[in-house]
């Protein structure tokens, strides 16, 4: 591993313990919130994970000149959404998955009604932070309508929708695929990259350079993904791997092969790292991050 | 019908429309939606309904001084949160209602899957509308918050797991069942009106009148709820009815009978107007709905 990816790893722990426990706490007690409720929601958002997005908002905070700490609600909003959509797409109307980070998924533990609840709770909680944590109301509206719109039917939720409805045809053309997943994926890492820049006060050209990236860097991570559903280490992935080979699903190496899906996710990340050298040093830990991606074996 | 009610009717339907032309005008249209979650939004959020919620929040509006057109898009929020959490307890896995608005339910319509995704888009396009839509920023942040805060743990989805969990128990008390309706109603009634309060830049004395307005009113449009479960004609409801009192569910008149139901139904409603009376005049048609509260047969 290189100097740089260590060091790296290194601020990306002390940056996920500063998220976990901010997020543990924003959930909900009792009495305010059935205990049941706050178990569920527990287990899922405080469950082990790779803080991606949320260590997204808050490098892209930095990487516009500002201070990290004050993205902290906004980095939590994103992981709360985040989590609401793998607890609901789980599911098995969705897509049926018992495993989940390693451990039973929410609606296995605690019963599809349950499930359904958390998620929504979560998804809720998501916006609920977001406009009373962060300062000025400006940016905190602004926020706010980024992650909803990269959240629903334009974005995620429309995403996992389009997924859906490609499961019953025929394998999927490349752009076909792309645009599931710039839905599914990318929206939502755009938004914790604007997000992040608009913490800062960026100005136009630095929130654009961030979306960029972001637009790029999902696009990366989700073949990568893809690759590691056929390489990966079922204990290291905490889910089953090869799912998506098995079911005849459309995957990057599906359709492109590895080797080529391999250079496609380089190319992505080259542009994604040019988009931010103009933000120069500040932006040293994302263009890390996203050498990163082709790296993870998780 | 008394003359303020009929008054109150004709206002109500022209209310009504500009809610319905622009709840419309909010759904995303394809390609940025796939057709299918658009139809599913459509199909739940555009049926026929009284729209109370949002009428709420253009009185509450227009009683604290400020002019209701400029609070079309917190009606429109309150009227998708309210929609959605409609689609999610009709599910199998929660009250399992086939039939909703005297129409089959949105997961006997368009399936399990596309039920949830259509109620996930419609809670997220509530804050993307919202804070889109609501100037100035300082408002469209509080009015999220009011509204993120009334749906969520706290609120309304805590208040639909109260509600799950107390299926398994015996009979509530009075306390309990209180407890249970001020979370799955009362809290969005009262976010309603706060919103509409904060749009008319209310000061604390008017935001509290109108908070206090519906929390009785929340109250007291259940307790109707309940006795029309018990007496309302199912072509008019939309619904199916005898439904509570056929489960063995507690509800109001269950608990305390039919007339004392009913007498605490008209108290709450005599503190709902007490509470905005110092309004004067401009509150005319939100106390005229208080009333209205027990007239109604569907």
């Amino acid at each position: 591993m290189s100097q740089s990816a260590l060091l790296l790893e290194e601020s990306w722990d002390t940056l996920r313990s500063q998220i976990d426990s901010r997020l543990a706490s924003y959930v909900p007690q009792p009495p305010d919130c059935p205990p049941q409720l706050r178990e569920a929601m527990s287990y899922s958002l405080l469950a082990e994970g790779k803080r991606l997005r949320p260590v997204l908002v808050l490098l892209a905070c930095e990487a516009c000149g500002g201070d990290p700490e004050r993205a902290l609600p906004a980095a939590c909003a994103v992981e709360m959404v985040h989590t609401y959509s793998l607890i609901h797409d789980d599911l098995p109307s969705m897509d049926d998955d018992d495993t989940r980070r390693g451990r039973p998924s929410n609606h296995v533990q605690f019963g599809e009604a349950t499930a359904i609840l958390a998620g929504d709770a979560l998804l809720t909680l998501a916006f609920e932070v977001l406009t009373a944590e962060i300062r000025p109301a400006e940016v905190a509206a602004a926020c706010c309508a980024d992650l909803a719109a990269a959240a629903g039917a334009k974005g995620m939720v429309g995403g996992q929708m389009a997924d859906l409805e490609a499961e019953d045809a025929t394998a999927l053309s490349v752009a076909q695929l792309e645009a599931i997943h710039r839905r599914k994926t990318g929206c939502l890492f755009r938004s914790s990259l604007r997000m992040g820049a608009r913490i800062a006060l960026a100005d136009s050209e630095a929130l654009d350079a961030v979306d960029t990236y972001g637009k790029h860097v999902g696009l990366a991570f989700q073949i990568a993904d893809d690759l590691l559903d056929l390489s990966g280490d079922e204990q290291k992935m905490g889910k089953p791997v090869r799912k998506d080979a098995d079911h005849g699903k459309s995957t990057y190496p599906s359709l492109l092969g590895v080797t080529e899906s391999r250079q496609l996710a380089e190319d992505l990340i080259d542009k994604a790292r040019d988009a931010i050298a103009p933000l120069g040093e500040r932006s040293l830990q994302l263009d890390q991050l996203a050498q990163f991606i082709l790296q993870r074996d998780h």
